[in-house]
């Protein structure tokens, strides 16, 4: 079997585009961050470009561990599930990925949304499992402190297990709807789950038939070990650093794809989707001029305690322009520990002051290039096995979701990498991914 | 001021019509009750017919107690929010109310979710509490038996603080959107919850902007003593038991309203509104061939064993035609105890059967009439102040709704107690119920 065209995720989390203060940005809609028609219109360019699926970022509280953040940051957004729900009525074939917290939910609830929004849309449902970051979620939900890491992903596991047993519950089949007869299901095709494990109890079955695509897509992006392993055993596609060496790019696809395959699985059963951040000139110093002016949006201040959010230290009290020293502890670093990571392995390079530090952090978000060279940069990345789609987070919306569909999805179908209408009506299809057969299923 | 007008919720719990077997129906559509299309049709009738709210009645789990509820019940539903949400675009005027267990939740996600809903359908967003009645949803949110009545109704109250408290963190004109000076909010309109309560603890805030209703109007059903003093100090408006004679009616309307007031509350703030399920016949001998028709849809096995549910004991073994004896034990249930007693009620007046009462108890779900009948009934119970309206469970649908809208609405707006226009856009002021300011507002 060839391999599948290259996909492409259309990413939110701040409403203004992927840089905390991009709502500054000449072309925004900061007014319209809470009414719908922004982000029909989000989603209807997202899939005029046959994005195969739509992808809402998500964390379970207020950024106010520094006051920059309450000050100009976006720290309000619409609730995944009901503005997903809404936009499958304004769309037709783009899929609707919703983050989902292990920690912070159960596993019952979840399953039956994905199944509910996977039935309204058609089969276009998926999940972004994360298993949250910060102390301040677990002090929206009744705990002081977050879990611990190796804690916060068994439990994470083991929901994969409940929430994929719970859609098996019912055979596909199960329903007969017999009004002759008066036989609604046919009981021989019902499962109870009876799950009691480690970290949750739940008997089943799922008020809700089985999803229209078995399982909606499971989506990871953990790039810890634990987050690694788990995404090989039960992850659709993985999100990943973007960014880095060609070289990099295909040691992590790669790793990746060992791991489906030691799992059991299909290497291609596994997608890898790097994150993909462009900021887009119509030359390559035109595209410097615009990272240059979406810089100089973000207070200093922001940056410093976004930096100091990253390392879990609150570097505000420190000189901004003296060489910066840290002690780094990945093993007792309880936030995002892939983001630690990499600003250890710049600190390893050469010094940095805390402001040349931040500033380098906020530049390796982006892409910086012409259409032709970005286009360029995305063949080669799926041509060389570095990627097999990527996760669009525009640093501006709506301006660069646009003109990315206008100018660099056409080359990509010049290029014959991408494809010219959608494969299917389902978000498996459109990702070539394989509806699961039930395990009940004979 | 005049007395608000009559209103009218749009209930579904079984997708077929509020009869476990209404989906046998020669008019229903069971393939259909996956499909948006089948309840876009009900929300667009309903909206035709003015209606102030859908409501989508709810529980967490299978009804599998007795092999009669797989075998021939609609035990699958799609999901509240889910629901609501999608049908937010095909609609514009009506409410979308959605059940909530505050026993299987969390108040920052139902906060969230319900402010996010009342955001993407510009104010018609609602919630109905209710805090779950048996040992099934229990089993599902890892717990082996269902919490006591009296601790389920102190956690749904805090329950109600926390979710209100949080939509209040943010003062209505906290967000200042100021490209200029970079200020995205006014940090002196966030205020921090900070919930430590027997419960919950919550710090906050919600990471979604105060609702457009300030507070998306709270339904309550509860009946008992607890149920009635919650309801009395927190909710917008309360479905009771219908049916029953004006004298009940009315006694159980005048308590509410007492119970408001002794909160400090309005009267008018307060809105009963009965469950009415009509059975609409030609002449009333045709609307009493339409029950017996509907009856016969439901094998006995069934009927008897919904009987053992509300009961909390299996009857399946017991002889059907003996006269029937019962030790009662309301303080000791812990089910929904306004429906145990109203069996109770019904033993007390004469020696029945176990299927004589089966069949009863059914019976007494519905009102038979006329179109003309039934509308003099609505007429009579509003004037009279027994109902500040009704909340519609159709028997049947989609036709018994379609029937009322065309048959029983224009006899409301000729007795003048019914609106010929919707009054506004959001749900409270449709509902008559004023925009609660937030508790930091100047």
């Amino acid at each position: 079997m060839s391999r599948a065209p290259l996909v492409f995720a259309a990413g939110i989390f701040y409403p203004g585009g992927e840089h905390i203060t991009g709502w500054r940005a000449p072309g925004s809609e900061p007014h319209a961050y809470l009414d719908l028609d922004y982000y029909t219109r989000f989603a209807q360019t997202a899939e005029a470009g046959r994005f195969a699926t739509l992808f809402l970022a998500d964390e379970l509280y207020v950024w106010d561990r520094f006051r920059s953040g309450i000050d100009h940051g976006v720290n309000v957004r619409l609730e995944p599930f009901t503005l997903l729900s809404a936009l499958s009525q304004v769309t037709s074939r783009i899929g609707l990925a919703a983050t989902v917290s292990t920690t912070y939910n159960e596993p019952y609830h979840v399953a039956r949304k994905l199944a509910s929004l996977d039935h309204i849309s058609g089969g276009r449902a998926a999940w972004n499992l994360v298993t949250s970051a910060s102390d301040e979620e677990a002090r929206n939900f009744g705990r002081d402190a977050h879990l611990e890491h190796g804690l916060r992903y068994r439990r994470g596991a083991e929901f994969v297990d409940v929430v994929n047993g719970l859609w098996d519950g019912w055979e596909d089949d199960a329903f007969l709807f017999d009004k002759q007869s008066g036989y609604y299901a046919d009981r021989a095709k019902l499962h109870v789950l009876d799950h009691r494990g480690d970290h949750f109890a739940v008997r089943g079955p799922l008020n809700i038939p089985r999803p229209v695509q078995g399982h909606p897509p499971l989506f990871q992006a953990g790039a810890s070990e634990a987050g690694r392993d788990l995404a090989g055993r039960t992850a659709d596609a993985v999100f990943t650093l973007g960014g880095g060496s060609l070289d990099t790019a295909q040691g992590i696809y790669d790793d990746y794809k060992r791991r489906a395959v030691a799992a059991g699985r299909g290497a291609d059963d596994l997608k890898v989707l790097p994150w993909f951040s462009p900021i887009i000139g119509d030359t390559q110093a035109d595209a410097e001029e615009r990272f240059h002016e979406l810089a100089a949006l973000t207070p200093d201040r922001v940056q410093i305690d976004l930096l100091s959010h990253y390392l879990g230290t609150d570097l505000g009290e420190r000189d901004l322009d003296e060489p910066f020293t840290f002690e780094f502890d990945l093993d007792g670093f309880n936030q995002s520990k892939s983001g630690y990571q990499s600003i250890a392995a710049l600190l390893a390079q050469r010094p940095y002051s805390i402001r040349e530090l931040a500033w380098e952090v906020l530049r390796r978000r982006f892409t910086l290039g012409t259409p032709d060279t970005l286009a360029a940069h995305l063949v080669e990345r799926y041509e060389k096995r570095a990627a097999d789609g990527f996760i669009l987070m525009a640093p501006t919306l709506p301006d660069t979701l646009v003109r990315f569909v206008d100018d660099i999805v056409p080359r990509l179908t010049d290029a014959g990498v991408y494809p010219r209408e959608y494969a299917g009506d389902t978000l498996r299809e459109n990702l070539g991914l394989a509806r699961p057969a039930g395990r009940y299923a004979a």
